[in-house]
Order: structure tokens, then sequence, then C-alpha cells
């Protein structure tokens, strides 16, 4: 079966804002995960208040792992969001195992939205040409991300 | 820093139940990534009422996740929910890329709901002694995907 | 067409639980209509508080009524619901015709309570080895019911 | 005690539209027991849709159920809505017991709506003369039943 | 200025039918004022109950008030709900001043109510050859105000 | 295909209340469309007050032409209301184009909504005998069309 | 029966008190029915505002008659808000019959508010000695009812 | 640590609302835990209405008891609504143990409802000077159980 | 009366975006009417869940259709949605009358959708220069529509 | 009056699971009571966070102890919640009175809470055998509250 | 354009009252700026908390604003809160520009609420003879402040 | 302490974009401060509808004034929204003080979003090289200022 879904996108064009699409997918997946595995590890006087900024952090990233992915489809390029892939090819930088006081954790999430944001802008610049559609999502995308990424870094100011 | 939560269960009590939680957390997340895979790839007649009850799935997959990783955490056991540790030790069977039928998608999710309440049910049993109430929340999220293990095997009856 | 639905139960220990499960189906769905009946039957002083509390028992009733079935169904046992099967097998103890006052409403009530309450707490002793699972819910639903035949019963203290 | 509540209507008036009430209560209490027994027994493709489908057929036979009942006391006629008096006097089809195939379903509801819907249009004729308030009520059940007999039937269509 | 809302009724038609509803509006702004008179004055056993009662009735005669009078209105009939119009014309039965015991509280309700049901059960037919529209609003607040009327007769049964 | 719906009205009764229902989907249609239309070509000093007021309209309108639409449906007559049926078809007096002050606002939809109104009144007689169930559907049309007759009269009046 | 709720309040504090709250229930409910009879009856360009802002201050009304009567009650003293009393005794303005212009039911509801204002200023002074308790429910009513006379009277300004 | 907490009262001010408010917190407290101590035990036929009524003064004792300690912390006083505070200083009647008839309970009530509120009308003079703000919340916890009392005595009267 | 509503727009970028959102308005609408159109008439096995889908449809089209109109507004231009308006210059494809099985309509409502898609990516380019801020609206309007395009397109795959 | 509420348990297991409840209720009151102090008298750094967190552990034990006091009554125990009670038989650690610090209150609750904990473990063990319901609802309680001892014992990790 | 709003205070408790409400609006704007401010450049280890805290602390000051100035039109005085007005004439601490540590924050917004309370504090004590119904509100806005400057000094105590 | 919260952007890129977001800043605090000004001002005829829509006008503001401030803080750049700072830099056209006439304010709100805009449209273009995540936000505060604009001159036209 190829090709059920048609776009007006030209092969190259498809091609480009696939790629895109897919890198995001992957990368907010993995964020989502990071910031999950912080949610439960995370010990330390501001426990409460990084455990509970940390579910705003899922929230977003899935939302918009979703929005990602569905647009992939709108321009008709499957994506591949399952653990493997997600573990083989996430440009996020990772969390370590056990408990993790929440200084570090600050800082592991201000990274971690640091290499995903330095990406997203790369992928603004390269859909748009081939497809504002999609460059407006990623454009979202990052401004929202941005946002967290400073109320992050204002902890550790 | 070692064992910075305490719980009153023994050392053996702990390491059982914590095994059961960590598998499950591990499983969980993997039926959730596959779900949404799925939810995104599926084409079809039944396209619609295939997505639709793919998103239950998901936020089943999630919430039970949560409330086994913060189950392990009250016992004083780490969570790993990483992608590369559910990638690598996930029960779940699987789902491959790409366009996919709804049919075959039915039968995906039929088989992976099989595989991950066999595991539960014998973390069921194991669980029985060393801690009753961590075995109370494995009954309930037993409960909840034989329940959907029934609605998606109806749609092959 | 036989056993389109399948479950990890052995053949007894699914046909001791869907036993369980059948007898608790018709038992809530009497109690319904029995608490209906009384809701528009009643008459007397305390009209008003005995018709309202008697759709909180229709809600539950009928709320476990839909999970007790839907048990059934995951544990592959198709439920019987009808009208004739209702009348032919429920373990309640059934409610007279006509205008009735509300002291013998709750009198009749807390009959009926204690009837299926008796029942229920066998079956949760029966299910214990064969289904914990399913013993899990039939608890919960002995729970409420006791709550509720407190509340009826502390009308006529 | 006889006659506790009174009404404006004469006797001959009381007695025929108490009867088409009567009548209605106890079709509408057969109908949504079918209608959960399908929702619990139905397999097949379309397993989800009519499954889901079935639960507002429910809503809606318990509402006018209700409705009508209320409706018998305040002209002054205590409702009959037991499980033997539904199984001995209903108007409706009934269902066979056991996992049914979905297309069965549609065609078993569809039955069952017909046979009602036929009934309640006599007593609409019925009750014009002894009570509009009546006639009314019963009026607004036929329009909501026969607008769910077009969507069921549509989908043998 | 004469007129300024037309209808398409006759002259006649507007006269019987604004002749109806006028009588509607008195009678129900007063029954309004006589439940919430009840409402603040009730003592004894059943306080609680009646008094709760009580403002369900006041909302459901304010309700149809508003749409009795703007049911005038749309026929070009200025309606007239002013306390002196209320104390001149009602053809509700009133109530005595000062504490009054909830048993009385019940009598004075019922009558109250049979006395305007008795009313729009007489517009009812009234209604029915010049306006329709009319008729349907006058069968609705019946509907509801007899349903009230047993709720309340259903006390002193 | 043929008559894939089916009624109980005989085909004389299933013509004139098809006929009846079809023309009311279409000057309901073009109703919405010309409130929309004055919604947004609205200038002048109660701007905001007309403008908010034109989109209840349009609300009333778009609920009713769908309660048409399926009880024509109901009774198996295919519904249309495509737009140039509507273009052609429609008994409303219709809008000139661009901006229009709030006082010629206020004619066009009196003018407009009495247009309508007068059709309905005949259709509410055309289907008393044929179907007393779909008369009482036009029946509430009529009753709120006459309401917002009212209330857009008395700005001018 | 003779005064059966106690107060903490001297026989003249209580009579004092009283007489405040009575006066005010029956001003509110005189308040609250010229601003009904408004609602239905004003003609004219602003028709849709001043139609709507007089439904704004029927909910005032009454949920402060509510307030002031259920205060009466808990100093022993039974409130009386029947309509011969309120159209006896109440110091509002009032309002003449039949279709008015938006600019005169404008003026007609400042005259109103002033006069009611007036008396709440003097019964907010008379009960200060007496009982703070009144005396603070008579000052939020003030403040309400002083907020709507800036309101309506900003619109003759 | 001493005075962590600053206002702009005087010692003397601070000294006598602090006691106002000390004083009032243990009575609430104490309150609540007497009426949740009579939702639990009633007995008789005012079971339902009486139990239901409990919780709503529970609610009110909760919530004010929350208001009176934070207005202590704003004045720059340590509350202390511990056990054996509430169990050695209230000034509340208090309720026996076991089941109590319904009647008994309105009794119970009615008193410690009585002896609560004779003690915040002495604080409401006593902190008129020191602190206004003080004695308005003391005003409006009075006003709500003086309308509680009010309540409860009518079902007595 | 000329150009009431001003704009910082050139005459010539007016024009561009204009024309732009004055189709846009007009393809909208038709979509939405074909999609009630199609909501109304669908049979077949898959009606339920293809008559649900189609309301989707109506909603984002009703939504988009009122920002494009008043982006028009907006920057001057009254825009035209009238019904003869839509029936001459509508580029949508349309829909056939009477039933139609659900597999055509599925294939209807790809065509459709397809058709304004296209449309919409060239006004996308257009506005581009003239005014950013009108592209940013169509931008999403396509998003939305590309969307619902992969989810009907998914169903015939 | 002895024993007005009845049960299927045998004496013996009546008395060993009310003894399990009545120490249940009285550690969660004293568990609320000492939060309360604590929302109160905190100050520190982390003020807002602690005050926030405390109040969640309030309303978890306000709950539990209205569910345990009723699982007591619905086994015929009648529990007691009085203030004196709590005082002399609380198994809780209790608090000082006074301001008190940040991290001084952390370990008051870990404390408290593990103090609780404990107890609720041996009646789970104590309540398995003489009834499994009352058991089923101290194990949600445990799981509830060492997921907040997990939470509040993070913040000295 | 003299005086068109009038109020039953003479003149000079007019300019008493309205110089209070005036000082009021002014200082609470600017106390909703200055919270702003400190919203957004708020960093450090408390940032999240903090980051919240003000953002109630700003709903409160924008309610009161509005409140105040609504009592000063109610009474004939038209409130100016213009920022030039604000600059001016505010009696708040004032806060500086940039990013600022949490500690630094914390001590700004108490030393801006115990400003801002004492100039309340003294306008209760004005208000009191000319205008008892101004003097309430302040004292609520007094009473609001005061409590969340507890709040806030127990984070530096 | 300098830079605390670091950016992909260059340093040219920051400073424009940070000027255009402080800019806007300014223009919207003192835009929602104008119409708050006008909210409290307003007289005239119609002064509800004027007094309603410039609350949406504070809305749209004091929402748009937070996303630009904390876009600015995400790009490192540390806002200014004081008092002075607005009466010193803002590009609004201003408010005169005392009562002002509803249409002189309709005039002075169009002025007012008039200037704003404009400046807008420039930090659009400006931004659209450096930051196209910041021009996309300004585009969507410049869509709603313009259909605003929109609304407000519609009613001088």
């Amino acid at each position: 079966m190829s090709a059920p879904i048609t776009s007006t996108l030209s092969d190259d064009e498809q091609r480009v804002t696939g790629e895109a699409l897919q890198g995001t997918v992957v990368d907010l997946i993995d964020l989502s995960l990071i910031a999950k595995q912080a949610h439960w590890n995370v010990i330390g006087k501001n426990f409460r208040s990084v455990h509970l900024a940390l579910d705003e952090l899922v929230t977003a990233a899935r939302e918009f792992t979703d929005e990602a992915a569905e647009r992939a489809t709108a321009i008709g390029v499957p994506p591949d969001g399952r653990a493997s892939t997600v573990a083989g090819q996430s440009g996020a930088k990772g969390i370590g195992e056990g408990w993790t006081s929440d200084e570090d954790i600050v800082n592991i999430v201000v990274e971690n939205l640091a290499a995903v944001i330095e990406r997203l802008r790369s992928r603004v610049k390269a859909t748009e040409e081939p497809d504002p559609v999609t460059q407006d999502l990623l454009i979202s995308i990052t401004a929202r991300l941005e946002q967290l990424h400073w109320m992050w870094q204002a902890q550790v100011a």
C-alpha cells in the first residue's frame, strides 16, 4: 500500500517538511518521557514546586507531539513515535536514573529544552519555503518551549 | 545519596513489589506509545471509530503509568520510564511502522493488551503477600485493561 | 458462534465468576426497578425525602449493573439482563403495586437491600480464589449497598 | 387507601389516559433493558459505534419512562414498572440471549423501535380528547423515538 | 402610541389569547409570592424539606411567568404584572400571615396549585382555536404544575 | 435506491408533511444566512447591540433547521438544504449587499421574520391532521420566531 | 403559637430591626415586579440593552429580598411579602401600564431606585445600635442599589 | 523567634482582637466536630434531612474557622486549633456518644448554635474599637450562624 | 455611504486581501451547507460515524466563515455571504440530492475539501505581501481543513 | 436504645472491624487538625508551597474520616469523633503551638504521617478475615497517605 | 456638563468620601502594575512560587480597583485612573527595573502592601461618619490586603 | 547580575525584538488603563453597551500585555511596565478626565486603537527577520486589535 494520503505539496516539499515534523515528534515524545522521569524522581526542598511544574511541561510536550504528528499525516507522511525510534533518534539530552536533587533537575530540564529549541529553530527556517502551514505550527511550539525555558532558567538565575 | 524515601516494607517485600511496579510502568508507557502510533497511522473504513478508541486507550495507559510510578516512589523505589528503558524492557508486542489498515490495528491492539494483561495477572499474585496496597492498584489496572481488551476483541469477533 | 471473547481464566474460574456476575446483574436490575417503582408510588409526610433518596439508589444500582455486566463480558461470559430473566431469577424481595406509604417504602427498601447484600457477601467469598479482579468489584458494590442499607435502616431506627 | 392523588380529569378520561401512560411506561422500560442487553452482547466490526449508540437509546428510554410514569401519578394513576409487569405486558419485540453480531443488533433495534412507535402513535390519538397535556408528552416521546428509528434504519439502508 | 407590536392573529383571536395569558401571568406571580411567603414562614419537623421544595415551586412559577408574559408581547398584548394588579386579579387562594406549621403549608400549597391548574385547564381549551402556539405553552405550564400538585398532595396522602 | 427510510405515515400524509418541512428547512437556512450577512455589515450607533442580537437569531435558525431537516428524515423524506435550493426556493425577503445602517438592519430583520412566520403559521394548520408530531415541532419554531419578531419590532416601535 | 423563633435581641431591638427588614422586603419585591413590568413593556431603539439590564435589576432585587426576609426570620420576626402587603406598603414609585418608551423606562427606574435607596439609608442608621448584623446586610443592599442607580442615571446624563 | 508577623494594631488592640479570634477558632472547630458526630450518629424518620443539613453546618463552620484563624495570623497572632485546645477551651455545649434520635439531634444543634452565637455577639462588641476589620468578619459569621439557628429552631417550633 | 470602515492597507493591498477573504467566506459557507446536506442524507453501515464527523466539519466551516468575514470587515471590505452569492461563486464541488450511501459521502467530502484547500493555498501566497495578518488566518484555516482532509481520506485508504 | 443498625457480621467480626475503624476515625481527625494548625502557623521561605500542600492533606484526611466513620455505621458501630475523644485517643504525634519554620513543619508532617500509616498497616491485616469490605477501604486510605508521605519526605531528602 | 450623577450624600460627605476612593483607586492600580512588573522580572530558586503568588495579588488589586472606582461613580465622583495620575499620586513604594531576585521581590511586595494598608486604615476611619457604605468596602479591601501581607511577610519570617 | 536569561538570538536580533516587545507592553498597559478610565466615566444613552464593550477591550489588552512581556523575558529582555514608564513612553493618544459622553468615548477609543495598531504594524515588519516567533505574536495582537477597531469604528459609521 503506497501513499494513501495525498497532499498538495511537491515531493521535495513533502520530504523536507516530513523530516522536520518527524524530528519534532521524536524530540517531543522524549521530552515528555524525560519530564515524567524527573517528575517521579525529584527530591529536595523545592520538590512540590518542581514536581508540579514538570507536569505542565509534560502536558505541553504531549499536546505538541499530537499536533506535529497529525500535521505529518496531513501532508501524507506517516509519523513514527515508537519507543525504539525515540530512543534512537531523539535530539534531547536525556536524564540519569534514580533519585535526583531538585537543583539538578532544574539544570537537566533547562539543557533538554535548550537542545530541543535549537533544533526547532532550524526547522522553522527549513520549512518556511516548502510549507508555511507547517512552519506556523513549529513557530507556536517554539514560542511555548522558549517560554518554559525562561521559567526554568529563571530558577537557576 | 541512598534511600531518601523510606517505607514500612521489609527489604524483600520492597524488592518484589518494586519489580512488579517497574515492570508495569515500562509496559504501560510502551502501550501508550503503541496506541498513539496506531492513532496516527490507522487507515480504512473504520478510521474514525478506531482513531477515537485509541485515544481512550492512551488516556488509560498514561493515568495508570503515573499511578504505578508514584506507588513505586511511595515504597521507596525510584521508577525508570526513560525511552531506552522502555525500548529495552517492555513486555508489549509492539507495532510496525507506516500506514496500517484498521483491521490490522485492531488485531495489534488485542495482542498487545493480551501480553500486558498476562504479565499484570502474575504481578497481582506476586504482590499479594508483600504489599496488598500495591496489589490493589494492580487489580484495578488489570480490570480496566481487561475491559478494553473485550471492547477491542469484540471488533474481531 | 462460540466464545468470541477470550479470557486468561480457566474454564472453572470462568464458570464460577460468571455465575457470580450474572446473579449480580439480575439482582441489581431488579433493585433499580423496585426503587423506581417506589419512587413513583410513595406517599406520606416524608414523600419528598424518600422520593429523592430512591433516585440515588436507582443511580447506584444502574451504575453497578453496568460494571458487573461489563466485567462478565471482560471474562468472556455474555450477561443476560432481559426483563423475563430478571423477573425469573432475581434474589430481591420485590414490592407490591399501587400507592404505598413512606413508612412501608422504607421497610421495603431495607429488606430488598438486605437480601441483595447477603447474596453479594457470599459472591465475594466465592470469587476470591478464581478471580480477585471480579472480587474487587463485588467488594465495592457491597460497600456502597451497605452504606445505603445503613441510611435507610437509620430511618426506621 | 383509595385515590390519594386527585385530578381534574373525569373517571373516563382518567382511565383512558392512565392506560396509555401505563402501556408507555412498560414499553419504555423494556426498550431500555433490551438496549442494555444489546449494549453488552454486541460483537463485530461496528462494535464501538453500535455500543455507544445503544447507550443514547437507553438514556432516552429511561428519561421518557420517568416522564410518563410521573405524568400517570399527576393524573392520579399509580404506575407499575416492576420486572414481572414489564415481562408480561411489554409490546416490544424483545431480543435473544448471548453474543450477537452488530448487524443483527441493528435489525433488532429497528424492529423494537417500530413496534413501540406504532403503539405510541395510537395512544397519541387516544389521548387527544381526554387529556391534551398527556398527548403533548406522548408526541414528544414519539418524535424522539422516530428520530432514533431513522438513525438506526439508516444503518441498514 | 397604539399597537406598536403587530401579530398575525385577528382582533378576536388576539383578545381571547391575550386574556388567557394576562390571567396566567397574574396567577403565576401570585403563586411565586405565596410560595416565597411560605418558604420564610414555615415551621415544624419537616421545615427543611418543605422549605427547599417551596423554592422549586418559586423557580417554576417565575420561569413560566416570564414565558407567558413574553408570549403576550409576541402577540401584541402588553402584560400587566404589577403588585396591585396581582393583588386585585389573582385567582390563587392566598396564604395567611405569620409563622405557619409545615402541615398547614402543605395544604395551602395544594389548594393554591389546584386553583391555578383549574383556570389553566380552561385556558388550554379557550386558546385551542385562536392560537395553538399559545395553547402549547399553556399545556406545558399545566403539565409542570400538575406534577408539582402531585408531589405536594402526596405529602398529605 | 428508493425509500430506504420508512414511516408509519400514509403516502399522502408523508407528502404534505414532507413539503411543510422542506419549505421550513429552506426558509430557516436563508434566515440564518441573512442574519449572518447583517451581523457582518451592520454599522451605526447601535452596532454592538444589533451585532449581538443577530447571532442569537443565527443560533435559533440553525438549531431549528437541524430539527426540521431531521424530522423530514424521520418520516422518510430526504431534505434539501443546498445553496442553490435555498437561493431558488426561500420565502424570506432577503437583504442587500454592503454596509447597512443599524436602523435599516432592524427593519430588514422584522420583514424577514414576518415573512417566515406567516408561512410557518400555514404549515402548522396543514400538518395538524397528517402528522401532529411534525405540527408540534412547527409550533415550537413559530413560538420562538414570534418572540424574536417582537424583540426586533420593539426596536422600531 | 407565639414566638417559635428566638433571638438574642431585646424586644425593642427586635421591633426596630424587624420593621427595617419588613420594609426592605416589601420595597424590594415591588422593585422586582416593577422591573419585570418594564422588562416586558419597554419599546424603542434601546430595547435590547434596557431589556437585558432590567433582568439584572430583577436578579439583584430578588436575591436581596430573600436575604432580608431570612434575616427577619433569624431575629424571630415573620416577614410578610404577599401581593396585597406589597401593593399597600411599598415605598417605591411604581410604573404605569402598557407599552412604554425606553427613555421613559430609564427615568422610571432611576426614580424608583432613588426612592428605595433613600429609605434604605435611613434604615442603615436606625439599625446601627440595635443590630449591627442587620445593618451590615442593609449596607450591602444599599451599595449594590447605588451602583445600579449610577448605571441607570448614567443613561440620562 | 518572636513576632515574625507584624500589624498596624497597638499591643492592646492586638491582644483583645487576638483573644476574640482565638476563641472563635476554637468554638467553630468544636462546632464542626459536633456536627460531624451528629451527622454519623443520627437515626430516626428524618434521618436523611437532618443528615444532609448537618453537612451544610460543617461546611459553614469549617470555612469560618479558616477565615477567623487567618485573620488572627494577619494581625500577628498565631492561632491554636489543636484537638486538646479545642477539648479544653470550647464554649460549645457538646454532644453525647452513640446513636441519637433525630429529635434529640435537632435540640443539640440548636443549643450549641445558641451558645456559640452568644459568645460571638459579645466579641462583635469587643472588637468594634480595636479592629473594625475583625469586627466585620465576626459580624458575617454571626449572620450566617443566626440564619442556621433559625433553620434548626424552626424544626422544633 | 462609502468606506465607513478604514484600514492601514493601501487600496491595492485592500483589494487583493479583500478578494481572498470574500472567496474564502463563500467557499466555507458552501462547505458548511454541503456538510449539513450530507449529515442528513447519509445512509449505510457507517451512518453514525459519518453523521457525527460531518457535524465537526460543519462546526469548523462555520467558525472559519465568521473569522474570515470579520477579517474582511476589519480591513474595510464588506463581506457577502448571501445564498445567491454562495450558489453563484463557490469553488466547492457540491453534492447531489437525496439519500446517499456513506461511501459516496466520504468521497464527496474528500473532493470538496480538496477543492477548497487548493484555493486556500493560492490565497495564502497571494496575501503574504499585502497583509501578513490575513495570511496568518488563512494559514490556520488551511491547517485545520488539511487535517480534516486527512481524516476523511483515511477512510477511503 | 440498642443496635438500631444491623449487619451481616458476627459479633466478633463487628468488634474487631469496629475498633479498626474507630481508631482510624480518631487518627484522621487529629491529622486534619494538625495539618490545619501547621497551615496557619508555618513561616519561612517555602511558606506558600507548604501552606498549599497542607490543605491537600487536610482535604484527604477529612474525606477519609467521613468514609471510615460511615463504614463504621454501615457495620452497626456508632463512631466517636468528638474533640475530647480525639485529644485522648489519637495515635498521631501532634504539633507544638505558635509560629513554626517551614523546615520543622515538613518534619512534623512526615512523622505524623508515618505514625498514622503504621497503625493503618496493622489494621489492614486485622480486618482481612473479619471484613474484606472494610479492609478494602483501609487499603485505599493507606495508599493515599503513603503517597503523601513520599511527597513530604521528598522535601527533606 | 456638571454633576450628571447625583447622590444622597451632602457636599462635604461626598468630598471626603470621594478623596478616600480616588486615593484607593490610584494606590491599587499602582499595586497591580508593581505586582505585574515583579511577576515578569523575578528570578531565583523560588521563581515559580513567587511568580504565581504575584498573579493572585494582581487579581485582587484589579478587582478592588474596579469596586473602588465604581463606588466613586455611585456617589457622583468621577474616578481618575490614568497612567500619569497613577505615576504622580500613588502612595505605594514602587519597584526598580530589570531582573530582581526572589528574596528582593518578597521584601518589595511586603513594603508596598504595608504602605497601601496604612493609607487604607486611615481612610476606613475617615469615611465612617460620612458614608458607612464606602467604609464597608474599604474594610473588605483592607481585610484582603492584610491577609496577603501576612502571606508575603511569612516568607521572610 | 547580568543576562540571567539566555536566548538563541544574536545580540542584534535580541535588541530589535526586545524594543518591539517593550514598546508593545507599554502601549497595551496604557490602552487598558484608558479603557478602564472610559469604562468608569462614560455617560449617555448608550452607557450600558459602551461600558460593557470597554471591558472586553480591557481583557484583550491585559492578556496581550502578559503575552508580550513574557515573550520579552523568553528572549532574555526584562520588560518594564511601571506606571511612570507607561506615562512617559506610551504611544497611545490618551483620554481626558471626568464624565465623558458615550459619543466622545467611541471616538477616543477609535483614535487610541488606530495609534496602537499603526505602531504594531511597523513592529510586525521589524521583527520578521530577527525573530519570526515574536512576529507571530505581534500579528495575532494586531489581528485582534483591528477587529476591535472595526467594531468601535462601526459605531460612528
